[in-house]
């Protein structure tokens, strides 16, 4: 057999497992609960709404013939077409050539790193931040610097900033104003491309949340504006069907099209329209049930952590979307935490897999997405006892 | 704004508009019929059983979560057992290990091509090829070989060698046992990663195809092989769901899930689902049906060809796929003419586009997918007379 791995591009080399999937195989107790994944409950899907969709558009035989065949690579012009107005309904001027359907949010950040970030670009990233986009620009060769060392630093020079200001995956926080422009005039600075990503935007617990970066940047004008935003319908409506979207001038829109038409044509078709017909309902209907549901999930985890770790750890208490960030205290190894607690029959994602330089060793991600309440309760009780076990095993070696 | 084009890395500069597009803006006939794209025509997907499998899946709450829910990176698991299980049906050694769930056919290109290639890494191709990947291979900075060119070379060394043996987009020819057999000698004595790109496979009209290179390499076991193997669901089923895949050793396979999980985390999970139940009734009941329409309209466009070209022109005799590929007398430049016959209601794709060095300036693909028999004879008629009219616009300059 030939030797392969000598073939490879110095870009699939640098494309490695992520430290999450690393871990799959640890052992487990049998009815371990997993607070790892970033999904949404698939028990909250519209699915009644979603087949509905789906019969109505097969059922007449033109429309069926449009579900099924190939589109335009910048998306479905309905879908481009709506998507544009929910920007415009926040204040934002759009047209459907802002916009560009993706596969998905992680391939909107994916095209953009491609797109402007080769071996040695400088970009800076919010630290802890989310693995996928450290693994996307690892892969792509980018020199990582913290926010708040790019802060610091003169002169400033930057390729990309990228920041997911709003319920942060993975720390659940949020930007607040101040700091929403303090990030924009860096990337004005620098003449970094600002690339906000906001997959988690729907699922907000309180009445207002900032403006996002766009619109800060955009009080001119969409087209003069240098950030790309990206969200997902991932969250809000389902993720199998693989639809994001990337918002941001024309002529940058453009060009990353050219991008997606070449690796992969379009995002598929009959998945486009569910998401545009699902738009109807899926902010006026379906998101608030969804806000309800995940916010008290979000109160029993923060419940359960007060009863089992107050005074003994911290955590964030996210305004929004799918995480808390917790912080124990500093000799913790959450990996070797994690190996206690899988027997115990809790896992979750260590703090290093958020750190581009390995930091945040005793920090935890913890997702409140995936279960009930109960459940969520009975895990944080575990991810106690597993901690105080865990303190035994290494108190003498301290 | 920010003067963002002056930021874009080298790839994002080499990914260029496709010179089919460019054309899309040319004045034509309202009525014109249109040769070029090689689409499947929507008339002929299976709408109503596609409607039922989603339906099922739908019904059921619990196959509904799975089906709207991420999947794994690699693809369905059902989806690649079936796949690999079609690969042992047709005398592979295969299991779903061996294979990856692309969106569509042309992400496996971009895929393989990301992994193997890389600015200067030399690739020979088929000559002519498909623009698709000749847009990916410039984009990837490869340097690129004619097969011919590549056969008379010493020494041979290339990262990758792409070939469409099988109904080629555009020439419609099919390589035989002996070319296949050089063709994987030459994979073999440079090292070459070889890619057998095979999105026409199901639209055959004849008894036998040559056996796949892929099975060729295979004689001693996939794993020992060094081709990769990609078809789609595109062309037999429907291009809108984006499901094709790529079969090859399982090290290989896997290094290309990590590209493809960094890249779009997976392909449709209701488009797969969609894609393994159709697998009961594509290849038994509804590919037959395909082959004997797109025959029909193969014979429709070789006899018409005949009556209106015969003695001034020579075409091909595709056995299968989408595409009669037309070489006109070497004075004809096909732009110019296409500008004419698009006037006189009938367009196609240039020859040029389909080469990496402006060859095939007088050649023509014409593709018979799209339209019933009746339009392609009045086609190729508005063809034969924009050609006798591009002859009197031409005699005086020659």
């Amino acid at each position: 057999m030939v030797n392969w791995e000598s073939k490879l591009s110095d870009y699939a080399r640098r494309v490695e497992p992520s430290a999450i999937f690393a871990l799959l195989d640890m052992p487990r107790a049998p009815d371990t609960i997993n607070l790892g994944p970033g999904e949404p409950d698939p028990a909250l899907f519209p699915v009644g709404r979603i087949a509905q969709i789906i019969a109505n558009e097969l059922t007449d035989s033109g429309r069926a013939r449009t579900a099924l065949q190939y589109t335009v690579n910048a998306g479905l012009p309905p879908l481009r077409e709506r998507l544009s107005a929910l920007h415009r309904s926040r204040g934002l001027p759009s047209s459907k050539d802002n916009v560009l359907v993706t596969s998905g949010s992680q391939q909107a950040i994916d095209l953009v790193v491609s797109a402007f970030v080769q071996p040695g670009s400088r970009v800076a990233v919010q630290s802890p931040t989310y693995p996928g986009a450290m693994g996307i620009l690892k892969a792509h060769g980018a020199a990582i610097v913290t926010l708040d060392d790019a802060f610091r630093e003169a002169p400033r020079e930057f390729a990309v900033i990228y920041v997911t200001p709003t319920f942060s995956n993975p720390s659940g926080e949020t930007l607040d104003i101040a700091m929403r422009r303090r990030v924009l005039d860096l990337a004005r600075g620098s003449g970094a491309i600002l690339l906000e990503d906001d997959p988690y935007e729907a699922i907000s617990f309180e009445d207002a949340t900032p403006s996002t970066i766009q619109s800060l940047d955009a009080k001119n004008g969409i087209e003069q504006s240098q950030t790309l935003y990206t969200s997902t319908f991932s969250k809000s409506l389902t993720p199998g069907f693989r639809v994001g979207w990337l918002h941001g001038p024309s002529s940058i829109i453009r060009k990353l099209t050219l991008l997606k038409q070449s690796e992969d044509m379009q995002a598929g078709t009959l998945s486009q329209l569910v998401a545009a017909e699902a738009m109807q309902f899926v902010y006026s209907e379906h998101v608030p049930r969804l806000r309800e549901e995940y916010r008290r999930r979000r109160d029993a985890m923060l419940g359960a952590l007060e009863r089992h770790f107050g005074g003994q750890a911290k955590w964030t208490r996210p305004a929004g979307g799918f995480f808390v960030w917790m912080t124990l205290p500093e000799h913790v190894d959450a990996v070797a935490l994690l190996r206690v607690a899988a027997l115990q029959g809790v896992t979750f994602v260590p703090g290093t897999a958020c750190s581009h330089r390995g930091e945040y060793k005793n920090c935890l991600r913890l997702s409140y997405s995936t279960n009930p309440a109960a459940t969520l309760e009975e895990a944080i009780c575990r991810l106690g006892s597993a901690f105080r076990s865990f303190q035994k095993l290494t108190a003498g070696s301290r």
